[in-house]
């Protein structure tokens, strides 16, 4: 089983940007940490990070093919990008939505989301354990799927 | 560890109701399957369930004294009780919100919902798997704020 | 045929309060007319009220498999509850929804109903001729149903 | 007594288009039945339908002076004219408002309607019964004001 | 100078419908009082009303060429008819708007008029003298425009 | 009789500041014209213009006893001073609200008055005549007034 | 191959009214290139013009059985008539939406199309083009849907 | 003179929960100082606490024949319960209502209450001052009633 | 302890405007009755009443420095003034809103105050005992206050 | 005479995804099809597609001076860029907006657009076929503004 | 070249309310600051605060022929004044808009401005450098606009 | 001091687009008049345009730990990007914004930003002045703050 991991705009900074808020441990530190849970599970796990609206859509694209699920965290996108939102209903394939922070506890902004009412499910407020909870729910759903 | 958990109205229904929708197990069954995974998470669970908004908010403040943390599916009470969101910050308890449905993808006065704000975190759209990653990341979280 | 007729909360005060808005007849004189005109039709008619939200929900869980439908007058949680919403859907009986007075004539918070949409028809404004009406059209709905 | 029942635009397509939602009763045969019950309940109807909004005034106001009562299914005009609303009031009869399909499960522009807070009364969702309950509440009605 | 005084829906009914709001003068005698007024200000008028709105878009086109302006009182299309601000517009004549009541003190709905903003003045208020002070404002209106 | 005429803020500029949309006569010219038209009608009409919210307050209850009814244009107060239509209120004089241009063709917070729903009537957009047709509106409601 | 064009209120006044808008060529000559290019597309065209809301819906239902696909250009009605898309609906044939001028560059009530979610599709801006634009796309429509 | 006290939901937690914003006081101390404020101005005060909407309606119902009116706090249910606005309506007691809180500074959906409009007046923000203002208010409103 | 109590616009009309709304005591009346409570409560009391936005600016910047608080009924600059409200936050003065009225009983406009959020508590609807109630809560805060 | 045609987000996915929705031509092979029908009008076409905002803008930019217009898909950036918009007029080239799908019957974010206004025209709904009518109709445009 | 700079309310109180906001300069001593920078830049400033709406109104009218343009902190009434923006536009002089904190970082009622639409530029949240920044601004724009 | 300057999308086409508008000074020799004008500041200035919203999110990361400060005019950006906004949080350098053109002049959706409320300041209207009040106050602001 593959999976894709996905993290919007200003994800490359955790760890160094506004550590109360996102606390110290860097995205590649945190990627290791979710393809190793994916291995306990007996998924592989690639991750990517990307700054562009229209990267991340390429991405998903070019990467869909590949693997069974998305596990997206597209950041501030969330919010405005409905191409994103194309993209993923476009290749078809389920995807679970995961957000570092409490989104509902900050900016009325970041209330509503492009992609939530078709995600498989959605995870918040966790910190990291946002991507560890949602990796489990999304290969959990895929093999409750399968014949 | 002790943690509540706690269903809101007609989730005894579960099992009985809509199966297209929430599946053919019984709330009995689901809270067996929580309570064991909290054994294996070394948490002791107990569940309960209630029709009435003041049943659940008596529930809150008689049994908050016992836990440390408590996972709560609200269900119609999540969009319109401001009653369980006070007894939740009165009794000064982190909890979790979970929802077997994605809400996002049902009717627009489900969207809201007056804990998530307030929530460590939420876990929507798993089915019974949310309370499962709901249990997870309480236990995760009262393990991080101890010394 | 068995029908169950529901009373939200406030309808108890009936013929005591505001007898200029809801007249003098008590609820235990309109819920005997109302059997009365079942028998005419050849349903039998159980009559139920309350006044807590949780307390309608467990009775519409509680009676619903002996019924073969509700009227229903939510009184004040018509507007606020989708509590019983749910437990109407969740029980699988059709409802039908009545109001005494004409809802769509008094404060704006009224002029929604959170069971309308579902409900096999509405019939506000008639007095206690509501229930009268809304069983004749229940009794002859179901009817159609049947093969 | 007599009394005036009104359809606008549209429900002489009635039997002919979308029966899945309105039956493959035509106006016809409905304005029939509508008559026979009245001749049971004592009450001579007369029916009318109309496509154009002004039509509907001309014949309200003509009628007016010649019936106690109007049984009104505005059909689209429900949402969008004040001219109707104002020949009723202006006509100063008694009306009920009544609607074959339960307009609430509908779009969101059939929700509201310009003549509900003025009606003696509304009926909607029963189908053909709709005018049937309508006529029943509206005699009643009329028969209380009475001395 | 010539001008068309155009009443909209349920303006024939004015004398005979609540008395108390718009008094007990008929029609035709309001229409006398405005023609002899005109007379007085050198200016022929005629006068129309109509309850259709298709009749009153044909009423404007077809009199337009005959006047130098209208006096228009579009009763209840002033609120809903987008035709009749395109015919006022499509025929090119300045217009004055004029209502007996205020409609600013009715109902919300009555708030809000598709012709005021194209209109050369608006009168409401002053009963029938609504028109006649409408009259003289657009009397002077077309005499300053002159040369 | 005697009437007041209340002219709000910045019409003192009347006649100097844009001319294209206010005309040439100074606000004195208008006065006198206004004050003479009053005489043809029989009416002792005294001016008085105000740039402060509370002078024009304090000017409304020292000279209400004095006067039958007020022609007032309050200005951009129209939209924004619940003080003014506090005081109109309060002394409790039939009033007349004018305005020059007309305030539905201009900027959408001009839109709506504090005023117009407590005013015998409303005259907007005529220019200078707005003041002599809102005389002649008043003038005609205190004569049917009186006994 | 039948197809009806229907023009909403005003249409007549085409090259009559606001040239700098619409263009100097009448309706007569429209209609006239309108059947020119249904000719060259071996599409029979019949055109009519109509004013009244219920005179288009009355069109509509008497040429509906003729026809298999329209061209609508409802004009204002476009923006308040739910009986037209009724009508349109009633009839159950494919139409087209089109508009002369940007209605998209206008008034912000002319934004919303009560007829576009149910359009084959729609076309605006393009002046006498936009309906040459319209009947090539449904007549294609037309085709393709054949076996 | 009798007055009844009512505590909606979570107030049985004061004392205990959030003593920064709500002090150190219990409810029992509370009602204590309540019941001898109540002696003072010859007012005998009953005190009564729940956290279930149907609790507090049937309490307002029951306690209703024997007070002259009610003292209410009817906590989170203020933003939400028109069935405790229907039970005060109903009984047809005059009631004052409190908040401990400063409620127009807290969370937007606390500054509106279904009972204010109706209530005798308002007292918010003074701790447990505010019970006792309302007292001394509503004791004062019930004796001007007196002959 | 010295403690100011302003009034805002018309409250000059005391006794004399809208007996039936206000009563007939005059402000002079009601203010003797304020220095006099203050008196038996050990507070020296001064009042003031402007009709002016500025005069109240102004006063309230002026006396600040020899009171310890403000009771403040606004009047109709409440639901307009933002120039108040930074005075007295400027000021940095504790202050209690009032108001003889049930505001949330009156137009729309009246349900918002830009002062409440800020100040000590808030007070409507006793009519004069506003005034006295919000004397007390204030004097009672001011004494808590202290060392 | 050259025209651009631009093609927006996940527009290269077509004949890929959603087969149903938008068919099963590629983009290749749509692009073929414009170039032909551009040379049958003697218009020489090129084709682009882009899934970023910012590449869009940037092939906007470098290729406005060599087109006499534009054909734009803007896909889900139509519904949420400015900057696409400001491209547009900034080359101050004309452009026509087209849609495969009817957006106007999706979801109500793709309701609004930030083109529209800015257009020549638009077209949507007629699948492939809306760029070849959108084609036509810009060659056309280009013609009539020509000497 | 003469400037005017306006203060408008409670700007007097600065250096003495809330420093941490306003820093601790007298308005005598920024206005001296402004003098200076004036000086610098060859224009002559003069310097008005006022707390009301109708002072400020008045000096604008007062001083504009004597200026070339203004600086204008309007305060609050920037948030509800139409009359101090009528002033301004009355006066037909440029004018440049400063705030000394950032308004946009405040209560959402500091969001909007009746001045921004017709000011020059904006300047805000630079403290005292907002006007030294304005003045610049102002100073060139005047420059630029001369022969 | 160093101070990035950050151009959003389209500003590459200054002096070339829109002349009227935006002048015909282009983009580059805008940034050397600014490089210049922070010369005399004592500030290196570097600027830096792009059309991508990923491109600036890039930018702004890469070039955050060599300055002190940013200057940003984000185009179109300014009113949907919420990825810049992070990004410029998230790199926690202090910014000031900037648009040439008046926004609050422009169409309403250019009246939002999603980065005033937390920058520094914010500078609009004053054309290409605007960069330089702008970097006066960004370089003022960082000597405030410096030891």
């Amino acid at each position: 089983m593959k999976i894709g991991v996905v993290h919007g705009p200003n994800l490359n900074l955790l760890g160094k940007r506004e550590p109360d808020l996102y606390g110290r441990e860097t995205l590649e530190e945190l990627d290791e940490a979710i393809v190793e849970l994916g291995r306990t599970l007996s998924a592989s796990v690639t991750c990517f990070q990307g700054n562009g609206e229209g990267d991340l859509v390429d991405h998903l694209q070019r990467t869909a093919p590949e693997v069974e699920g998305f596990i997206i965290n597209a950041g501030a996108y969330t919010h405005t990008s409905i191409a994103i939102r194309d993209a993923l209903l476009g290749v078809e394939k389920p995807f679970v939505e995961v957000h570092l922070s409490n989104v509902h506890a900050r900016e009325p902004f970041r209330h509503h989301s492009y992609l939530s009412d078709r995600a498989v499910g959605v995870v918040v407020g966790f910190g990291r354990d946002s991507y560890f909870l949602g990796l489990r729910g999304l290969v959990d759903f895929l093999h409750r799927r399968k014949p």
